[in-house]
């Protein structure tokens, strides 16, 4: 198809799509002649994608090119296209000015004491330590020491999630390929967030509506 | 204390909180001559939150202040500021160009079904309900249907949680008054999603090293 009907199809505008094609967010379309390109379900595809990670996770543009970059790489191991893609998402939230106290020392140790209480095999320099450990920091300096108490509760509940996603992603006759898991893995770890907290709102919503109306 | 101890108090840079004054982040310090103005605990603990809001939960600066207004205001009810800072941190996470086709209808249905046999109350409008679809339609747009199958399993976690922070954020003595209340809700509605975020990115950091390498 031309790319006005790529257009109509996938509900994105043209100039927009001139624009992804130009940052390598999309693929190329074959050439048919010199000045016309003919676009397939790859792109409509890929479309849906990008319009997801930017407008629905809320990915910047500069880390949705990363994310695809590394779905798109022949070489890159599964690991890897996971380990971008969460360095993608999460590598901008960390405190500008981060104090150095007795309460991010407490945090950072009780971090610790989970990672090694459940046995995971994560990275010194994980982003999300960071973020973890900061954001634990914030809750106690706040006064919210209850909140950062259920540390091992949310845990519990977010090994589940895990399990379940991993049995969903590597199960199924439409998941054999290394590509198509990995392709599984990434939506399911950016949008599965989207999903959760879209659910914690309306879950929130509704404890709400119960207990102070 | 003045502006400069402030800032070493709490690690923000003087233009920053300056700026945060005139966008009204921040309440006036206390004037002790027509040129100097006097800051308190108050303060440093107001930074601490709106840097946690901007840098940790990436929520925009004029969020941050429609959610800041909520608490501060002596009348709104604790569900309307509940309501008021989800609309804040979800409004954005929506498709910009959503097509209107058999998948989206049938992921508004599931939604439905769900909000239905969960008894949840929620408004019609809500937010959340539009990415949640979206996301759903999304996904399953994507061939990934095993993903948006966990829909209940996820609600089911989510509302896990959702009894945990009630019952953390209305027990001890701390926290007695509406506004207090009001605050941990907000904190931990917004702090709790980074947390829950960065161990998911942990957990599945963990399993795909297990697995993946």
């Amino acid at each position: 198809m031309r790319i006005a009907e790529l257009s109509r199809v996938s509900g994105v505008p043209v100039p927009t799509i001139k624009y992804y094609l130009r940052e390598s967010l999309l693929p190329p379309g074959e050439l048919t002649s010199p000045n016309q390109a003919s676009y397939g379900e790859l792109h409509v595809r890929r479309l849906r994608l990008v319009r997801a990670l930017i407008d629905l996770a809320g990915v910047p543009v500069a880390q949705v090119k990363e994310i695809l970059a590394g779905l798109d790489s022949e070489t890159m191991s599964l690991h890897d296209q996971i380990g971008r893609a969460h360095r993608a998402i999460i590598s901008r939230r960390q405190l500008t000015s981060a104090p150095q106290d007795s309460t991010t020392e407490a945090a950072a140790a009780q971090v610790e004491a989970l990672i090694k209480s459940r046995d995971w095999k994560v990275e010194a320099d994980a982003p999300a330590l960071t973020t973890l450990t900061e954001t634990l920091a914030t809750m106690r300096s706040l006064g919210q020491d209850h909140l950062a108490n259920l540390l091992d509760a949310y845990a519990d509940a977010v090994e589940k999630f895990t399990a379940l996603e991993v049995a969903a992603v590597t199960s199924g006759p439409d998941h054999t390929t290394p590509g198509q898991i990995a392709e599984s893995v990434i939506i399911g770890t950016i949008l599965g967030e989207t999903l959760i907290s879209s659910l914690r709102l309306l879950s929130q919503e509704s404890t709400s509506a119960h207990r102070w109306t």
